[in-house]
């Protein structure tokens, strides 16, 4: 039987953090095993808001990829593009546009809520009015059957299913599967202050730093605020730490320092030395490895032209076929 | 000194009739002598408004095509090619949609009326809001810097200055020059019924039909409907026929039937057939041509193909320098 193909995107963000790595790219490292996976360096979707300021996106889009294939994306078993290099993506957005209600765009939760809660940058355009539609195009070029999402993606999934549907039913014809979501559980995964981990918040604990860095990012971070002296008890559940200590400490370790800290048995600050500990040790290979992979200046330009080249094979074919359905 | 660049349209809409010869199509042939001219076919705009019905435009190009190479234009002196086939129409879309305020579309005149307009058919699509953004795309793409329209086009063409513009001033660049009007001047032309020529009023004299019908329908065309009998004197002003013979017959022979006219010294089946022959006349050898291109099967798509791949060439070039400037 034929793997399921899944295709999903991230925009390029520079150097990823332990927050996108637990959010998204283990979970890519996991299905890139079971599906026929297309993973793609959404640097088009960039300009839906960073039109303004582009200066970085390149830059950052080959950070990430050494990030992703240094902790675990492996190009010979899915295939890593960039979607600029893809054209069929701009030629699919086109006619998707043309068969896509302005109504649908217009109610789509996140549009909305964008438009209203971010001040700095102006999002009035048609490009960032138009972002579920690229997105479609993105998924059903590939012919997508399942796209990995979160619950608060679901909105956008629906719309791509709607668009799929409308061109098969508008075309008489069976060209784009319904992609169905792949739905993914990821850990809420707190920042050095707090917050949710994000690169603007400057909180955040990046898989390519040294291990020194992430030690004196982690010896500085807050932990449960109500315990202000070593002696006060801690509450593990109010704790940065302990958010990350789910995730890089094992079960038994966990444990033992829950009522280790509950009756101010443990400090934080020892405390925090066993998540550097186990932390660091965790992503050490990793980053060994992207520092190797790192040396050679045109390793991700490389493996960028020849995916996308792949990439573009298959889209060209799917194009054929909407070509031919559309009869222009 | 370099000749300027023109780029100019049609949309696929079939077989010319006379009103888009004398319109459009006269023009082109007299402005590829002195510009650089690129002459396309507009088939991903028809499905701006066609999206629905799609069948025919393929057909109707090729129609087109023919009539525009067998009455006049040369390829050898122009280039002649199709939207479709150049997909960097696409992508320079996608990168000037993300510019481009939704506020700039909205308040396109055009836009507002077809909207309140056209019942028919569901223009509430994204594409068919955004096909002024697929306009500038399709003449910055050749850097054109004139641009042939009329009165009634001008804000378009000042959305696609706007839009040049912008993209200059966000990437600081001089990548786009701003197009001008090249203003023509169109005769009204009449069809058969005294309404404004039209193929969907079903009143129009088709450049490729053969003079026979020609005959026929002037035969049956309306004339000045207050000169009821022969004996009536005749007022060429309010006659369809007078309108065509402001076209095709030379001035002497104009200045011999408006007195006659209106002195009831000619009728207006005397009159209809003096048009029949200069107008047969006039188009004979061009439709003779015609009916020869027209017998090698391949000639259309075989233009197409090699133009547009000329077309491609200009347009790569533009869009290496627009991804110069993005850096994306």
């Amino acid at each position: 039987m034929q793997k399921q193909r899944v295709v999903s995107g991230m925009r390029p963000t520079g150097r990823l953090h332990i927050g996108h790595y637990h959010g998204v790219l283990e979970n890519w490292i996991k299905i890139q095993e079971q599906f026929d996976c297309f993973f793609f360096v959404a640097d088009w979707h960039s300009l839906t808001t960073e039109y303004a300021e582009t200066s970085g996106i390149k830059g950052s889009a080959r950070e990430m990829v050494l990030d992703w294939v240094a902790f675990g994306l492996d190009p010979s078993k899915c295939v890593v593009f960039e979607q600029s290099q893809v054209v069929q993506h701009a030629e699919l957005n086109l006619i998707l546009g043309m068969i896509t209600p302005v109504s649908w765009l217009e109610r789509n939760p996140t549009y909305k809520e964008m438009l209203d809660n971010i001040e700095q940058r102006d999002l009035s355009t048609f490009g960032f009015l138009g972002y579920p539609v690229l997105m479609a195009a993105d998924i059903i070029l590939y012919k997508s059957t399942r796209v990995p999402v979160g619950h608060d993606q679901l909105p956008h999934l629906e719309i791509t299913r709607e668009i799929a549907r409308r061109f098969n039913h508008l075309y008489d014809c069976q060209v784009f599967p319904e992609p169905e979501a792949l739905l993914t559980e990821t850990p809420k995964l707190l920042g050095l202050d707090g917050r949710k981990m994000s690169k603007s918040y400057n909180n955040s604990i990046y898989l390519s730093e040294t291990a020194e860095e992430t030690a004196a990012k982690i010896k500085g971070m807050v932990t449960d605020t109500q315990r202000v002296r070593r002696a006060d008890p801690g509450d593990p559940e109010q704790c940065v730490a302990f958010n990350l200590h789910r995730i890089y400490l094992p079960q038994d370790k966990q444990d033992e320092i829950i009522p280790a800290c509950k009756n101010a048995e443990i400090g934080c600050v020892d405390c925090k030395k066993i998540l550097t500990q186990y932390l660091n040790e965790r992503l050490a290979p990793f980053r060994a490895r992207r520092e190797e992979i790192a040396q050679d200046a045109s390793f991700v330009d490389d493996l960028l032209a020849e995916s996308s080249r792949k990439a573009a094979q298959v889209a060209s074919q799917t194009m054929q076929e909407v070509r031919a359905a559309l009869r222009v």
